[in-house]
């Protein structure tokens, strides 16, 4: 089974890819949290209350940055309402986060276990450029990385910069300028998994499943993508699940930190010529197969929460 | 007859553009240059031969910036070649330029003939930003601007900008910020108008026009885009004669001046809530539509050049 | 006698400065001005009235550019008023500017006396930077260049810019980086050119004079230096009348454009190394040979003037 | 006693700041170090060595950032020499570092006894940024917090920047902004810190330490100081054992992070008014009492080496 370390800014879209990391067949080791789409103490309770009502057992909740490295912080509170989590309602955690910092955690973890962890990050990557910074040999230890995040057209947040890349564009210069290649999955892809009603329809009969996931699509709403509420976050986890479903291509990315209008922007060369491809950026999504996988997952979870 | 001024930096792409116009129903009142594809002094030179292998006449071809408004000058032989036209091989002009600068050229243009002239800018804007900042009435004075530059998706010189833009931010940021609004007709349309086998085809045929169309198409080759040479600049002439065949959005461009990776791009905001927008920005090309004109202007020249 | 042409933008200091080529052996060829203190209208009209008051005969006065190159306009009307003289009062000029812009002015005058006019600058470089890029060849025709601005110590508008700089920092790079030698007169001497009592001593008796000085030296007041009014302006002239009144080291000057807290600033090296010195950077002025010239020269005026 | 956590980059200065705090009544409560004058593995060495030289006992030396936060690492290998102390040769060290990293030693120092220690930086402050990334409270805990680095004026590495701030400006940003009151020591009162020829004469006769500080002091000769070697970084501990040596103004310093020509500057705003002065900028030293105290601890720490 698959090591996974997921940090993430829960977030509805955090929430259903933590629930298709429930329901797969991935060892989950950990969750680290970030201040981001809205602030770390939400961010942390979201997670919290998403491991015992997703019942991940004893998997340990640690949080990390409250802030962006540099500066300027970013929230996405209109996209994911007051709690972070939309219309969704979960039920209090009873248990509370473990104790230490998420980037202590990181650095251990991987410590721990060389070449056995995949990082999978869909928040700001505060967290991850910290523990680059603080040990960098976590860039060897790492099986591999796979952020949701950055674009290779068109941000959301503003035209030229998606949200997670925006809310702390040197963390992301740090992990892209690292020295291992990062799986970048951007809004080129993410903004094709779109729930549709059919998907939709798939995830109602889910029992009590389907109370998180319902309102948690319909939450997110219009503001994503035309077609539809895009769980961007979810692509990640799918991608450790099956890379099959993803075309990505080897690229040179810089991460803008001075522009005027464009801080944030993963700027992605395709023509690496001589460099050192430092990413492979998911240029397509086989929506149907990710479906496929997301819905059969959530199932099997759907049968063990009853 | 609607009054045409055209700034170029001949340049392959210019040359079939100065074609189309020469064998349209265009009221062409005048040629300015400006380094870009290749030094002033070749595109000027280029700009001289064209006028009189295109039997243009009298029309004033009139020299300016040799290069960008604050620093740093781009070229682009690499696609254009050594003399700027590729493997085009024109007669040499017998006349030189008209006397004065193109900046004043303009400036005095538009001031005799308040509302009447549409600027077609299909090289750097350096001329026109200091058109604009020399006498800042040509905003009220021209009819329309058209430019060819900019995306906003990908740029072509480097990932975040298109070459015109590139070679001078500054007089770009100073041309969308003057007041009026700019018709951006950027690569994320003019990579569409692409000569295809069947297009060079219809080429071939037109005699001693064909001497300039074919080699041109040929040498600019597929640098500019996989399917094919994407001749850039005829887009701007041909937005000219029919609008309609272009999809234009309303939107606030950005031009970047600060950034470390992003210098020049255009960045492209279609989200214009309250704020004015300051482009109109191509979003698609009826490139059957285009060819047809473009292909009928050609024969009609052709016919008239022999 | 020493050609001169000034570009200025009154300005209580730039009156000063005026006043003091008028009573000097200077030949002034002519005035332009440009938007920096206040507004283009009034430093116009200033620069007119002081025509008149300072009997300067038919010296053209034409108006140039109203705002900075690029994007923001910064002004100072709280150090020079609402009218752009503090208290002075000046009857209303009888005559209007010269036809034509500033721009054109300085590269015909320079065109016309290549190696003869010497350049006095004492507000943002506006006008100059257009006419470098309008001419080049004004870089070669120009005698000598003497700004007053910029400082290599710390600024005046903010820690580190000084107002002229700040003004239009993209129109101060395209001067520094033309190609001639830039005589700085920064604010590391100018704040030593104060008026002091026993120099507001020597001013009071010059009649008509007065009336212009006095009221200039106290409303410019304690906003310029702590030891009272620094007339920096008039240090431009001064440099022109006696250049051994000052200590000049060869520096390379880039300045700043893209700075967060420095746009502006004259970041200044004097280990120019193997590199060509740009500028000549003043690092002390001899203030009592300073003031002995100024007012010889204000008292030779003021028996002119009456 | 005063509790210090000293973090550093041996480097001659450094040495003989930690002279000074070993012939002085601080209580050291750890050494860190910090890639700057020269690698992170020297600067580690160096105070391992310095340790057991000064004999100070069982204080722990900590290793911690390699190279900056950012991206570029700058070093000053020309002044410091191969081995980061110039000529000065020291016994290897017999002990090694203290496990774990500086950014934890810090956190987890200050945690254990918040409002007791000073932290003194005299190097890059990656350490320093991170350690408030990492836990926002070290702010709080901190007693006080001085540093070697930056100016008012210019800088040394280049006209605008310091090197400690060039070296890491992103981390420098950081530890301005965090929300206490850095006590900022600068060129501007270090370079007046200079071993004169008489200092140098105090310093030859003291013995085994002797060794230490004349070869020290000889070879950072004439390239920081015109009039000598200015031992910087001793400025800070010096501070400590005297604030009253020091006349400190109140300031907002914001560090450059953008320019073209000014990244790493200390932009210093003596004008508070209604913002928070986020430090106390040292605008002059008691050189004389400076060189009493500083030749008063050598002594007393020569006569205990021996």
């Amino acid at each position: 089974m698959t090591k996974v370390l997921i940090d993430c800014d829960p977030g509805i879209d955090d929430a259903l890819a933590l629930a298709l990391a429930a329901g797969s067949s991935l060892d989950l080791v950990g969750i680290t949290t970030v201040g981001g789409n809205v602030d770390l103490s939400l961010t942390t309770a979201n997670a919290l209350a998403l491991r015992e009502f997703l019942e991940l057992g004893d998997v340990p909740v640690t949080p990390g940055s409250a802030g962006a490295l540099l500066r300027h912080t970013v929230r996405a509170g209109h996209v994911h309402g007051a709690t972070g989590l939309g219309d969704v309602v979960l039920p209090a955690p009873r248990r509370g986060p473990a104790r230490g910092h998420a980037v202590d955690f990181i650095v251990e973890t991987l410590r721990a276990r060389p070449g056995e962890i995949t990082l999978v990050a869909v928040g700001p990557l505060t967290n991850l450029a910290l523990a680059v910074r603080r040990e960098p040999r976590v860039v060897e230890w790492a099986r591999d990385l796979v952020i949701m995040g950055g674009s290779y057209t068109r941000g959301n947040h503003n035209p030229a910069a998606e949200f997670n890349m925006l809310a702390d564009p040197e963390a992301a210069a740090i992990v892209f300028d690292a020295g291992w290649t990062v799986t970048m999955l951007g809004l080129d892809v993410t903004l094709t998994a779109v729930v549709t009603t059919q998907v939709l329809e798939r995830m109602e009969p889910l029992g009590r499943l389907a109370e998180l996931l319902v309102p948690a699509a319909q939450s997110y709403g219009v503001v994503t993508a035309e077609s539809g509420p895009a769980i961007h976050d979810a692509c990640a986890v799918a991608y450790v699940l099956d890379p099959s479903l993803f075309t990505c291509v080897p690229a040179v990315v810089n991460v803008e930190t001075a522009g005027q209008f464009t801080r944030g922007m993963t700027v992605t060369d395709f023509k690496v010529g001589d460099r050192r491809a430092n990413a492979l950026v998911a240029t397509s999504l086989d929506a149907k197969g990710f479906w496929d996988l997301v819905i059969g997952a959530y199932e099997r979870l759907a049968a063990r929460l009853g």
